[in-house]
């Protein structure tokens, strides 16, 4: 029997729920045992409509999950990176494995996390944190084990490709940001997107894995969207090309050159074709060649998916 | 001790052994063991420089590779479906794992050479055989313990690709062909390519995967470029879209629809931006949506990075 704590149930844990019942037979007989759902945390247990879901599985005690000694496997869904930080590196000492969507969390304390893993011999995996749906981050060791990755170029911020998508139809960038908002892919303080935090995070997780070296987040120039100007994103749609918030790392001589800022990419170019929530990322390498993986860079089900492919990863060793 | 054997030491086979040679640290620690090269099968041992590979290893003798009870696994790279195919089904039966590029032969002999394999308790690999670099194959059953897979779509010959380029820059079919041929993405006799069979071996491969069901290759409505005019793709290329061949299966109500011909795809989508040796497979999923995957489809490097993916799935296991 391999029991799970879910923390979190907003979109991406009640999805992440969701497919694992729906789809338990496949799941269990690839895994070959008996698979449940042991506890999930939220911060306000009369905040969630459980319809058919048994209400004893929730508690707002976050130690009553990672602390649970039947507990195996921990999926973290919540993007919380405090007092759910804590409750990881509890849950990692008490030799749970550890499955997070969490980019924040995973950016900020990478390698403390993984040098936690690797003291308590628990795998760590957090391939929803960067590109969604995109299995990438599984690739990346595969790759390098038969490459030298040389360059990595990604757009992975769907709030992003919808603002400037908006503004290449005539809007402002301030109308643009108030339409995200209200189709739901803006939060309410777009900072960490427009400001490509949200990017430098996940970029910070990417060449890291991908160089085999640290690249910490200061180390990444970063610009966000909020001064691209009308002027030049019609500009650059008149060469043929578009405005894209990239995410660029490349090894040089000098150590790891790595940026986020508006970028031109041509228009017939996967990252020049991207829309709203699509990200993509390429992964150029001496060997194979340029690979360019893209999908949906958010959202329940597609997050979801990279959440359950980190958990068959570890259950089916 | 782990030993290989190779068959055929064209671009892909040589491509591989260099890799292998330039990368064996890593990847025998990756593995566990020592790696060694036992026996190379050419069809004619005097058409071969060895440059630095001791001369010893090459033998025309198919038995002495996959009769030899040291070695652990046959990499196929000959694209022979003849006396290869029959020495694979010995290797086979003599217990070692196949690894091969050979897309018409896992075609032609799907069902019975994957049952041979069951049988004798082996691994039987092909990543290579469709889409050449792409980390293809090994996608689909992590996405369909996850997924139903509703639709795939790819563009998966860069013969076909540089031809519908070169036409779409003015040449007329037969020019486009003659420079195909003469920058060496065509063959002498070019009616595997244009004529699509090759795209519908690597379509058959591909939706048997996908659909948990056999895709016959005579199920598969084919038609080739050459019946493509100028006049079609200069109007496509008006209303902002390329002619590509294109391969495509979806699940339907009775059964799996599918076809590989000349479709018009739009501009800025991943597989209306292929340029020549490139490939890409668009796979539809119930949750994940779509996933894109795209690299280049042929080449000694890019094939020879498949081939040694499959050998370390294989290796470290």
């Amino acid at each position: 029997m391999l029991n799970i704590g879910i923390l979190g149930f907003g979109t991406v844990g009640k999805a992440t729920f969701e497919i694992l019942q729906e789809r338990i037979d496949v799941i269990e007989a690839s895994v070959g045992d008996e698979i449940i759902v042991k506890k999930i945390f939220v911060r306000n247990k009369n905040k969630h409509n459980y319809d058919n879901i048994d209400a004893n599985l929730f508690t707002d005690v976050i130690s009553e999950v990672v602390e649970d000694d039947s507990v195996d496997i921990i999926i973290e869904a919540t993007g919380d990176v405090g007092v759910v930080y804590e409750g990881i590196k509890v849950a990692i000492a008490n030799g749970k494995h550890i499955i997070t969507a969490n980019k924040e969390m995973v950016s900020r304390h990478f390698e403390e996390l993984n040098q936690l893993a690797n003291k308590h011999d628990i795998q760590l995996k957090y391939e929803a944190a960067v590109g969604g749906a995109i299995p990438i981050l599984c690739q990346i060791p595969k790759i390098r084990e038969l490459n030298e990755i040389v360059e990595i170029n990604g757009v992975l911020n769907g709030t992003c490709n919808f603002i400037l998508s908006a503004m290449e139809k005539g809007m402002d960038y301030n109308k643009a940001l108030l339409d995200a908002q209200q189709a739901g892919f803006a939060e309410a303080d777009p900072t960490a997107d427009v400001e490509a935090y949200d990017t430098v995070r996940k970029l910070r997780i990417l060449a890291t894995l991908a160089f085999g070296v640290k690249v910490a987040e200061d180390e990444i120039t970063r610009e966000g969207i909020i001064n691209v100007s009308k002027k030049e994103i019609d500009t650059s749609k008149k060469n043929g090309m578009r405005i894209k918030l990239v995410a660029h790392a490349k090894k040089t001589k000098d150590g790891i050159e790595a940026f986020v800022k508006p970028t031109e990419v041509e228009i017939n170019s996967v990252l020049g074709g991207l829309e709203d929530g699509e990200n993509a990322v390429s992964v150029v390498c001496d060997n194979a060649g340029e690979l360019v993986f893209k999908g949906k860079g958010a959202g329940g089900r597609p997050t979801a998916f990279s959440i359950l492919s980190d958990f068959l990863a570890i259950a089916c060793k």
